[in-house]
C-alpha cells in the first residue's frame, strides 16, 4: 500500500457530514494533508412491479436548486443494505417487497468518502403506507417501464449515480434492453 | 423550489475540500443548518481500441485502504469535460484520442457535493508518453475486453461510481454486450 497514515484530525462534526483532516505519507513518500469526509453508507432500490415498471421519486436538491427524479433510497443510518433497503422504501414509496436481492454495491466518490451506496433489487410488491421525513414533503412518486427508466438515464435526466448504476444494473440482470 | 438558503458560512478551506454550512429552510418550512462540500468536478474515460478493448488503470486508494480498478480521470481542475478527459487521459495512461465524445453525467453525491463527473467515451487512440502525478506513482495500466470490464462491475470488482456508469454506458452504446 502506498499511503500511510500518520494522524487524524476531527475538524467538523456536524449531523450529516463530519469533516476529517489526516496526515498521511503519500504513495511517493512525501507528506501530506488528506482531507475527507464521513457520511453514512446509501441504498438505492429498484422496485420493480409485475408490468416490469420500476417505482421512481422525485423531490428538491438543495445544493443543485432543481427537482432530480432518482430511486427510492438514502442513508442505512447503521442498518444492513437489505434492511435499510425495506425502510427506505416504505417510507418513500409506501411499497413492501417480499423478495431483495442486492445488484451491486458502488462507491460514489472515494477519494473524498469511503461511503458506499447499496443497489438493491425489489419485487414482489404489495403497497401500504407512505411515511416521508421532514425533507421529503414535496416527494412524488411515479411509475415508468424500466427500458423508459434506463432512457431517461441515457439522456441525462436520471443522473444520480446510485440511480443510474441500479437501473443499468436491473436492465442487465432481467435482460429487459429496448434497442 | 423547497429549499431556501438564508446565508452560507466558510467552515474549512483545503487544497481539495472545502466545506461549508448553510443556514437554510427546508422543504416543510422549518430552519435547519446544511452541510456539504465543494470538490473539482470529475471525468472518467472509457478509452476503447480497436480490438474493443478498454484501458484500466490500478491504484492505492487511500481512504479505502486498498488497490482499485477504475478508469483513467481525474478531476477537471477548471477544463471542459472533453478537455479535462484528453490531459487525464495523457497523464495515467499516455494515450491520445482523436475521437472524443460525451457518454453522459452523473452525480456522485448530490446530496453531499453539486460536483459532477462527465462520461467520455475516447476511440481513434494514439499512443504517447505517461506523466502520472505523485500521488499516481503505483499506478499500473491494462487493456481488458469491455465485456470483461463489464462483467468486473457486474461482480464489485470496479465499483467507483464514474467507471461504473462509464462502462455500462458504453456497453450499451456499442451493443458489444455477451450474453
Amino acid at each position: 500500500m502506498g499511503w500511510l497514515r500518520k494522524s487524524r484530525t476531527l475538524l467538523h462534526e456536524g449531523p450529516v457530514v463530519r469533516l476529517y483532516q489526516d496526515d498521511v505519507v503519500r504513495p511517493d513518500g512525501k507528506r501530506g494533508l488528506y482531507s475527507h469526509v464521513a457520511v453514512t453508507d446509501g441504498v438505492r432500490v429498484v422496485a420493480l412491479d409485475e408490468q416490469g415498471r420500476v417505482a421512481l421519486v422525485e423531490d428538491d436538491f438543495y445544493l443543485q436548486g432543481r427537482r432530480m427524479v432518482h430511486l427510492p433510497g438514502g442513508g442505512c443510518e447503521g442498518q444492513a443494505p437489505l434492511d435499510a433497503a425495506t425502510r427506505e422504501l416504505a417510507e418513500e414509496t409506501g411499497l413492501a417487497s417480499a423478495n431483495l436481492q442486492m445488484l451491486g454495491i458502488i462507491d460514489p466518490l472515494p477519494a473524498i468518502t469511503s461511503a458506499r451506496t447499496s443497489l438493491v433489487l425489489a419485487t414482489d410488491l404489495r403497497h401500504g403506507q407512505v411515511r416521508r421525513d421532514a425533507t421529503e414533503v414535496g416527494m412524488t412518486m411515479q411509475w415508468l417501464p424500466l427500458c423508459d427508466a434506463v432512457e431517461a438515464v441515457v439522456t441525462g435526466e436520471i443522473s444520480e449515480s446510485g440511480s443510474v448504476a441500479g437501473l443499468l444494473l436491473a436492465e442487465r440482470r432481467l435482460g429487459q434492453r429496448r434497442r
